[in-house]
């Protein structure tokens, strides 16, 4: 069997946790799409927060408290860039994550794609899944917020926003709106710079026809999905692919599980509900993505139309319950 | 008054130290100008030891002991590029290092020549003295060593080294022969490749027509001061300018104070002794660049033709010492 996953954040991290735990049980082949919409250049290094975290999660090197980098992290360089008044100052570095971009960046700059640089860094995580970026080009996900009011701010003032406008709008990265911020300012859309030009990273689209099932991780889907989709062509594969397409609910009971997805929700009109993220990715044959839905307890009786839709617990709580989602998302099909 | 030095390496830096407290007490003002052979390229960061070694030391953040680096430095990063694997593993890099190379590099990337660079990490460092780069443009000093013998360790095998050619002779940059071959394999001469193409930092130039002093520090000959001077048009404003140009002995009684003069003044055919580096320097009068030649008492009887020679104690071993040195020098005056 082959089961490829859409995914991004901590929260997919964590999900293909269990899918590995699945896969392996049944002898079955994975391969994870990943974000690279929050990708950023800090301090010269790039920066792939989505990788990384699936890399560190399933090579048993995260930090499963924190939920985010590398366990035993030092800060040196943290403090050391703060006593040169090195901008930008909101996002925290730790010394064994700069290691990575280091080598990251000194592939890239020799000129690697990011797909094969994310493979010789599985090298030493052995994720024990195959890895993908969505794209090896550049996408970066920027955030339209108002700036007039806040421009009065010294924070806001010194932001690194791309663009001004007479409504006084502007885009932020969206390291920067969900980091700096905590996506806590007026938010007018989110665009995914670059996405136009965009290709499927080697192995993408192969992936996807070559697939028995995609599974649409419990991920933020306005920000970690939405940008794998943005890429030419990986909507399509997906929806008109031949394998059946199951999504995970990331919002039990009105609230998400994990991270902002609400506020990311509001912005798009969507309900934070299973039922409102089920209806933005929608039904595979009304045009959508979706065969099934799987969505916890608490909020059974969810419908989407078109939809196939059944619960299961969803908290992932550890390896076996994770893997117990993973086999009910299977279930579905 | 005003002073300028001309420096590199940690005898160097030290020695800037009584340049500094004698300055300090007599009010005269110092212009560094530093050597940039030894900078190097490493996972993507510029690297300069020597700028760094006079920031660190005069900023009051050298480890005294190692004698270079910084006091306290944790070895993170170290650890991880080498659990990935990451090549050249023979120089590390501390993480309060990295930190430093990281602004460097951003800086340089954004546009900024190494010069302003420079001035930006001396706003932290408060060095109190003038640093100025010999020059902005590349200059690296590569060694040309025999290669064939040995072709046959792996370590060799696997060298950065640039060039190859019958003799089976092949160019490594500085900072390998130096650090991972400790200057102990066959070695034919140094180059200072970009030199014809390098102009002085902004700065330099005017800083020697208006010198009351040049003072030569007690670095290594060869691979300190040589590739300062090789920067086209900064000898000639040494030895063509209108200050006498005193120089410190680095070798006390047939042996450099630190580091291996010794084997890179065999290379040039050169006794390593304090009249063989006065007599490499030479007398300016005859085409070199002394006026003035202060010895150890251990050399007391050294003779240079056409340069005034004089003793006092060389050691370095407080900063006191060392500003009483810099006291003979200019009574040499």
């Amino acid at each position: 069997m082959r089961i490829v996953v859409l995914t991004g954040g901590i929260g997919g991290a964590r999900f293909l946790l269990g899918v590995r735990a699945y896969a392996r049980e049944v002898g079955a082949e994975v391969t994870a799409v990943v974000n690279v919409g929050d990708d950023l250049l800090l301090h010269g290094l790039k920066v792939c927060p989505d990788l990384d975290s699936v890399l560190y999660t399933l090579g048993g090197g995260a930090d499963r408290e924190r939920g985010w980098g590398r366990a035993g992290e030092t800060w040196t360089i943290k403090t050391e860039l703060a006593a040169y008044g090195a901008e930008p100052s909101w996002f925290g570095l730790g010394d064994k994550d700069v290691a990575t971009h280091l080598v990251r960046t000194t592939m890239l700059n020799a000129g690697y794609p990011l797909s094969q640089v994310t493979e010789a860094l599985s090298t030493r995580w052995q994720p024990g899944v195959r890895l993908l970026p969505a794209t090896d080009d550049r996408l970066e996900t920027h955030v339209v917020v108002s700036g007039r009011s806040e421009l009065a701010s010294p924070a806001l003032a010194n932001s690194a926003g791309t663009a001004d406008d007479e409504q006084g709008r502007r885009a932020v990265h969206f390291q920067e709106w969900w980091v700096r911020y905590r996506a806590d300012v007026p938010t007018h859309r989110f665009v995914f710079v670059g996405a136009e030009a965009a290709k499927p990273a080697p192995g993408v689209v192969e992936a996807l026809a070559a697939a028995d099932v995609v599974l649409i991780a419990p991920s933020n889907p306005v920000v970690s999905i939405a940008p794998v989709l943005a890429v030419p062509g990986l909507r399509e594969a997906v929806a008109g692919g031949p394998a059946p397409v199951v999504g995970v609910s990331p919002v039990i009971g009105g609230a998400p599980v994990r991270g902002m997805a609400d506020r990311c929700l509001a912005v798009l009109g969507v309900e934070c509900s299973a039922a409102g993220v089920g209806g933005l990715y929608g039904a595979r044959s009304d045009g959508g993505l979706l065969d099934g839905w799987l969505v916890a307890p608490e909020d059974e009786g969810t419908t989407v139309p078109g939809v196939t839709v059944r619960s299961a617990p969803l908290r992932m709580t550890d390896e076996a319950a994770t893997a117990a989602m993973v086999r009910a998302a299977l279930e579905l099909m």
